[in-house]
């Protein structure tokens, strides 16, 4: 016997093109890859439901670029340069081929924006919704992965971009809000992974805000051992956000989905962070600073009182 | 605020146990890992379906077994030494602590098992079946990775282990097919990854069967570009699969989640194969052989004549 199923056919056809170099054109049991000389791996590895981290309607093609997006958005945070990813898919046995057609080319367009490849994964059929987990690998020179961990008493807090699009997208997204530009709903389905900006020799800590800014500084607060105290009225928020009203105020501070980073710089290094930012074309503000203290997060209102938050983030679980 | 949700309290509980060399105790965005000198990282991914590729009510910690060994048997099949995983898991919001507590006992078991640890991961909810995904990561020496484009015309078509379990197994596991020792449906929920078995100076070619002998067998005619001739009745059945009778010898040709090897062997190494099987407590025996020919595999049956097989092996899709 020597025909393939339709299985094959498809790797084929949508994802073969997309594999690089150590993916064996992705026709062997794994991928085999050398690492650079003098670096260490870095990686990661997020999943995405459909219903949960996108809507089910979204175009594949966006799908795609926020799975890629998300996970090079922790290699962001740790000043790695991407190397490649893995991607597991299980569909729904009717999945039409224009989906894997969408949902590749949005691969095809981020890898070039990327400089990334595939190198290997797995596609699956599934009685429920579409479900996807990419692992990304990425390298960083030996010893300069920056952590959680490295935040001290005395650095400022700043955040990269806008903070709050993403929880206010997927109400946009849903048309709970109103989204006159599009521009809310554009930040949910599409992140901006901030590489490149985590530079060891100007940020002591950095995270990606994935699961809303409050709950994801207080990580580097216990990883650090020291809290933060936020200014809200610092927080950045888009045009888009601020239009929403101070009502949403809580939901950007707490809401997932930013992709931001949120970092943490010693005094020494603040004044050139600016200019850094500008070479990247990248907005980035001081928005708090740590402080000695159990680890936790103060957020100051806009009159200076404590502002009481709900939750901090996001939680698949109760 | 300082509480975490429900989400990391099970992280640490759960997986932080698990997490070994480079994981930065699951706290960070990612994981970061110095690969030995000399050695060439491998990787592989693959995802798991409850109810397409375990059974919803098996044991958690069989299920989370299998995920590793999987993915394991594909590292076995480069020659690949196993390093550590990345894991993400979609669980629907009512799964119980005593689903996660007996899913990462079945980790760590294996973990010890076979020398890996966990290097990072993404825990996620689903409004669907508890979808799984692995990512493993194994190193060989510089070059001496196996592929499945080494098989020469001559070489012996050799396997591990006995052809077929996986497949019945499911069937038992089902309740369709008597097995009074459990045998069967225990090859289903918990494969043997061979390990070290598939050594660069013996087989030329190694894959892992996990979609059907006849299929996978083709797998490596297609990247070798030869043909291959198997028979039958040299197929190796475990005493539970031949007393499933004759009937059912071409599902145990074609059925999936067998994770035993197929090897190509040349013909000056295939003295020294027995000897290296039994230093491993590994079964082995030669099915057949590698000819010149489009690629394409021949199954020469009980008769002599070839068995008309209605399909190699299995697909997702239609």
């Amino acid at each position: 016997m020597s025909d393939l199923p339709a299985e094959f056919a498809r790797i084929a056809r949508y994802f073969r093109p997309l594999a690089g170099p150590g993916s064996l054109a992705l026709t062997d049991d794994a991928a085999v890859l050398a690492p650079p000389a003098g670096r260490e791996l870095v990686l990661t590895a997020d999943a995405m439901v459909a219903g949960v981290h996108f809507l089910p309607d979204d175009p594949p093609d966006l799908i795609a670029r926020k799975l890629l997006r998300t996970n090079l958005s922790d290699l962001a945070a740790m000043g790695a340069v991407p190397l490649g990813y893995l991607l597991t898919i299980s569909v729904p046995r009717d999945t039409p081929e224009s989906w894997f057609s969408s949902f590749s080319a949005g691969l095809a367009q981020d890898q070039a924006e990327f400089a990334i490849s595939l190198l290997g994964g797995d596609s699956t059929s599934t009685p429920g919704p579409v479900t996807l987990s990419l692992t990304a690998l990425g390298t960083v020179a030996t010893g300069q992965a920056i952590r959680r961990s490295g935040a001290r008493p005395g650095d400022g807090l700043w955040v990269t971009g806008a903070i709050g699009d993403g929880a206010l997208g997927l109400l946009a997204a849903q048309g709970t809000l109103p989204d006159p530009t599009g521009w809310l709903a554009g930040r949910y389905r599409l992140p901006q992974p901030r590489l490149n900006f985590a530079r060891y020799d100007i940020v002591s800590a950095a995270l990606d805000i994935s699961d809303g800014l409050v709950q994801d500084v207080g990580h580097i607060c216990r990883a650090s051992g020291c809290a933060a105290e936020i200014m809200s009225i610092q927080v950045p928020r888009s045009d888009a956000a601020l239009a929403a009203g101070e009502a949403f105020l809580p939901l950007c501070l707490t809401g997932g989905d930013d992709y931001e980073l949120a970092l943490a710089v010693p005094p020494a290094a603040e004044a050139a962070l600016p200019a850094h930012a500008a070479s990247l074309g990248v907005a980035v503000t001081r928005i708090g600073h740590f402080l000695a203290g159990p680890p936790g997060v103060r957020v100051i209102g806009p009159d200076g009182a404590d502002l009481a938050l709900t939750r901090g983030g996001w939680s698949h679980f109760p």
